[in-house]
C-alpha cells in the first residue's frame, strides 16, 4: 500500500574527480538504486528547474545526506524537492472533504497511518450563497467570480493547513499529497470551473475525474499535488466514490444500502456483484434547514428530544438556552410527538395534545399549528409537513431501488447512513418515524464522515484512484425523477413511520407500550 | 517522424440529453478516437485545470469543431489548449541555438517541415560578461544573479519571438514546443542554475539533461514546452549532440571528424561503430577574439584578403573602411604573407618583406614587427603567434585523437567544420595555413550552425531525444589536458601548415607556383 509521495533518504556520493555526474543525474540514480524505485526500473523521474535550482544547496547543506520528496503526477513521479539530512521519518499528507457548507482537512502520518489532527471550517464560498444553485448561479458566465470562488476555497484549505499546523507543529504547507473528495459543484469550484453543467440540461459538466494537479495551480499554498476522488455523475460525485472506498461497499459479499444525508440524497445499492446509484433532493430539510427554527448542530442547538412526565424535554447542546433545533434533534422530536400520539401518522398535530398551540404561521391570515419544544421555540405543521416530504423523499429512493432488484429487507446485511446527521441521530427514533427500515440495529451503521475517510483511504494508497475508476465504471445510475411510480411510493411514506405499519414491527410495539404506560 | 507536439481536429458530439459526458471526457474519448492516439491507447492524457477553465468557452465558440494542442511532456500528452475551429494546418514550432555569443531561433512548420524564418540576437548575457567565465563567476552563489541571467535569457527568446512574429505573421509565443540547443554552461543559465560546477573541480554541474518544462517556468511568454537538447559533459554539451544529430555521424559508415571551434573548440571523431570525443581551448583566437584588431564577421570586417602585384587586397564586408579583421580574413591574410614568403613556417615576420613595418607593441619598450593588411590596420607579431597556437591546439586535437585509435588521414570520409567559422573560412587557405588537414576537398564539410540545425531536427521528430541518449551513453570522452604527448604534438603544429609539409602536399605544391610567379 503506497500513497502519492514517496520521501527516500540518499546517501549521496560527494562530487569528485572520479565520479563527476551531474546533480540530476547523481540524484535519479541514487533513486534508482534505492528500495522503491529498485522494484520499478521503468520509473519516470522528473525534476523542474525550480527543484533543480534549490538542489545543489540543499546537498552541500545536508553534507550528501538528503531526503527526496516525489510525487507521483499521473503519469510519472517528480523529485518534488529535497531536503537536507534524513527527514524520511517525517512524511506527512493532508486529506479533505470538501463540503458545501463545511470543509474538514486531516492531517496524516503517512509512515504509521495515523492521523494526527483534524480541522474543519465554514466552506468560504457561503459568502456567495448557502446553497449551492445560489453559487452556481453567481458564477454562471463569469469566469471572474467563478476565479473568486476558487481563491475563497483555496483561503478554506488555507486556513485548514494553518489551523493543522499550529494543533501539531507539523508544517502542512509542505505536505506533498492532498487528497480532496467533494461533490461534482464543489471540485469545479475548487478548480475555477463553471458548475452550471451540474445543474442545467443537458447536465453536461467539465469534468469528473480531474488529473492530479499542483496546489499552486488551484491557489492552494501547498508544495505539492493535489488528487481529486472521481466522481460518477454530477448529483453523484466524488464524495460518493469516496463514501464507496470508505465502507468497502463494492468489494462486501453483502447486500449493502448506502444513504448520504447532506445537501442532496445519494444512495448506492449494490456489493461486489453489482452497484446502483441515484440522487435525489432529499437533504437540507432532514439537516434542519428549512425548518423555522432549524439551526446546525452547534451550541444552543437541541439535539435529543425526550418526554418526561407527560411533557417534552430538549436537551440542548452547550446547556444554555436553546436558539434553535438540528437533525437529530428534529427526529426525536417527531418520534416523541408521534409516540405520545400527539401527531396522526400523517403528522397532524392533534387538537387535544398538551402544549401544541396555534400561531400566525406561514400565510399571516391563518393560524398554524404549533409545539412548544424549547422555551419560546415552536416546531409548526409547516415544518413537519416538509421534514416529512423529505424524509419520504429519501425513503422512497431506497425502497424504489430495492424493488428494482427485488430486494427484500432481510437481504439487506448493512444499512449505511452516512454523515454527520447519520452520526447524529438516535436509531430508534429514526426508526419510529420511517427514516430507516425497521430492521435490526446492529446492521444500521453511522459510518461518519465517509467522504473525508475515503479521501483519507485514498492518501494512503493510490491505487484506490484505479478502484475508484473502477466502481465507477460498474455503477448503474438509476434516475429517480424520470420514474411514474416513484411519488406513488412516496405518499405512502410521508406517513410516520408509513400508511403499512405492518414494516415497522418495532415501533408498533413501541406504540402499544407507550400508550399503556399513560 | 513525429514532434513533441500535435494539433488535432475534433468534431465534438454536442452534448445531448443522451450524451452528457463531461467535457474533459468527451475530449479525451474524441482524442483516443482520432487518429494519432488511436495507435497508442494507453497514451497518458492529461488536462491542467487552466486549460479546462477555458475550454467550454473555445467548444462553443467553435460549435464544438476545436483543435486539441496536445504537448509531450516527457511521459505523457498535455492537453495544452483548444483552439475554435480546424486550425491543425497552423501547426509551428520553434527551435533555437542558445550560443553564448548569439541565440539564433527558427519559426517551423511543422505540418510541412519547411523552416519559415530566422532570426538572431545576442545573447542578452553579454551584459554581465562577454565570455562564459565572466558570467560564470558573476552568478557564483548569487541566486538573484541567476535569475538575472535566467529574466535575460528568456528576454533574448522573447524578443526572437516577437521578430519571427512580426516576420511571418504567425504568433509564435503559442507555439506549443520550442527545442533549445546549447552549451552545458547556456542551458544552466537558461534554468536559473548555477553554472560553476562547469569550470570548477570537481566538475560536477547540476544536470545534463534537463526535463521538459513549460515556458513560464523558465520565464519565456510561451504557451508551450521548452525541449533541451542533452549534453555529454561539461566541455562537450547540448549544442555538440545537437551537431551529431544534425550530420547524422552516428550513423554513417563512413569515419567522421568533427570539429566545432566556436567559444571553445569540440571534437568528435567517429561513425556508427565508435565515437571519440573531446574539447579544448581552441576557440575564440581564430575567430578574431584575440587578436588586437579582431572583430566579428560584420560591416567593416576584413573577411577576404588576396594577393594582387605583389601587395596584400583586403575585402571589406559592406564595401566601406575597413574597421578590423574576422576569423576568415585573418585565415586568408596568413596564407597569402606564407605563401608570399613574408612570414615563415614559424609565423616571423620576414625583415624584408613588403608592408612589414615595426610598431610599438603590447610591450611599451619594444617594437612589434606588424603588417598592414587595411590602411590604418595592422596585424602584429604577437596576434600571429597567438592565432598559430590556437589553430594548433585545434589540429592537435584532431591529431591526436586520430593516433589513439590508429586512424590515418585516408581513412576518414568527411572532415565536418562546425560553426560559422567553417562556413566563412576559404578552405584552400585553411589547408595552407595548417588549420585543415590536406585532404581531398570534397571531403571537407562546412555544415554551418548544426547546433542549430540538430535543434531543428529535434523539433521534428522526438525519438531524436532517445537518439541522443544513446549518442551520449556510446561516446568515450577523451581528456586532453591530461596528456604529456599532447604539447610535443602541438609544437610541430604551431608552424604554417607544420614542421612536416609532407603532411601538406597541396600547399608545397601551392608554394613552389607562388615561387615560380615571381
Amino acid at each position: 500500500m503506497e500513497g502519492w509521495s514517496r520521501k527516500v533518504y540518499l546517501e549521496l556520493p560527494v562530487p569528485s574527480e572520479e565520479d563527476h555526474r551531474p546533480l540530476q543525474e547523481r540524484l535519479f540514480a541514487a533513486l534508482e538504486d534505492s528500495g522503491p524505485f529498485r522494484l520499478e526500473r521503468a520509473a519516470y523521474i522528473r525534476m523542474r528547474p525550480k527543484s533543480l535550482q534549490e538542489a545543489q544547496g540543499i546537498c552541500e547543506a545536508g553534507g550528501w545526506r538528503v531526503t527526496a520528496v516525489l510525487c507521483f503526477d499521473g503519469c510519472g513521479w517528480e523529485l518534488l524537492r529535497l531536503e537536507p539530512g534524513d527527514t524520511s521519518g517525517a512524511h506527512y499528507g493532508l486529506c479533505a472533504d470538501l463540503g458545501s457548507t463545511t470543509i474538514v482537512m486531516e492531517l496524516a502520518d503517512l509512515n504509521t497511518g495515523e492521523i494526527l489532527a483534524s480541522e474543519s471550517v465554514f466552506n468560504p464560498q457561503i459568502n456567495w450563497g448557502e446553497d449551492i444553485l445560489s453559487r452556481i448561479f453567481y458564477t454562471k458566465d463569469r469566469p471572474e467570480r467563478r476565479k473568486r470562488l476558487q481563491k475563497a476555497t483555496a483561503e478554506g484549505f488555507r486556513s485548514l493547513m494553518e489551523g493543522l499546523k499550529e494543533k501539531t507543529g507539523i508544517d502542512a504547507f509542505s505536505c506533498p499529497a492532498l487528497t480532496v473528495s467533494g461533490n461534482t459543484a464543489m471540485l469545479h469550484f475548487l478548480l475555477g470551473l463553471d458548475a452550471f453543467g451540474v445543474f442545467q440540461t443537458p447536465y453536461a459538466v467539465q469534468t469528473l475525474a480531474p488529473d492530479p494537479c499542483r496546489g499552486e495551480e488551484l491557489g492552494i499554498p501547498l508544495d505539492g499535488f493535489v488528487y481529486c476522488c472521481p466522481g460518477m455523475a454530477n448529483y453523484l460525485g466524488g464524495d460518493i466514490i469516496s463514501g464507496m472506498l470508505a465502507t468497502g461497499i463494492p468489494d462486501q459479499e453483502e447486500i449493502c444500502v448506502f444513504l448520504d444525508v447532506g445537501t442532496n440524497g445519494e444512495l448506492v445499492v449494490g456489493n461486489r456483484d453489482f452497484l446502483l446509484a441515484g440522487a435525489g433532493a432529499a437533504g437540507p430539510a432532514l439537516e434542519g434547514g428549512v425548518v423555522h427554527t432549524g439551526m446546525r448542530a452547534e451550541e444552543g442547538a437541541v439535539d435529543r428530544v425526550t418526554t418526561e412526565n407527560g411533557r417534552l424535554k430538549a436537551h440542548v447542546i452547550g446547556g444554555g438556552a436553546a436558539k434553535g433545533i438540528c437533525g437529530s434533534g428534529i427526529v426525536d422530536l417527531i418520534a416523541e410527538l408521534y409516540l405520545n400520539g400527539w401527531v396522526d401518522l400523517r403528522g397532524r398535530f392533534q387538537e387535544d395534545a398538551p402544549g401544541v398551540v396555534h400561531l400566525p404561521g406561514r400565510e399571516e391570515d391563518e393560524l398554524e399549528a404549533a409545539v412548544e419544544y424549547a422555551p419560546g421555540l415552536y416546531f409548526y405543521q409547516g415544518d413537519m409537513d416538509e421534514f416529512l416530504k423529505t424524509k419520504a423523499a429519501a425513503m422512497t429512493m431506497v425502497e424504489y431501488m430495492m424493488n428494482l432488484i427485488g430486494l427484500t429487507l432481510e437481504e439487506v446485511g448493512r444499512f449505511y447512513v452516512a454523515g454527520a446527521f447519520g452520526t447524529h441521530i438516535d436509531k430508534e427514533a429514526a426508526v419510529t418515524i420511517g427514516l430507516y427500515p425497521d430492521m435490526d440495529r446492529e446492521k444500521i451503521i453511522s459510518p461518519g464522515n465517509t467522504s473525508l475517510k475515503g479521501a483519507e483511504r485514498l492518501l494512503f494508497d493510490r491505487t484506490l484512484m484505479e478502484k475508484a475508476r473502477d466502481i465507477i465504471s460498474r455503477m448503474q445510475y438509476v434516475q429517480f425523477g424520470a420514474v411514474e411510480d416513484f411519488l406513488h411510493l412516496m405518499v405512502a411514506a410521508t406517513a410516520i413511520p408509513h400508511t403499512d405499519l405492518n414494516r415497522f414491527p418495532s415501533v408498533a410495539k413501541r406504540l402499544e407500550e407507550r400508550r399503556h404506560c399513560k
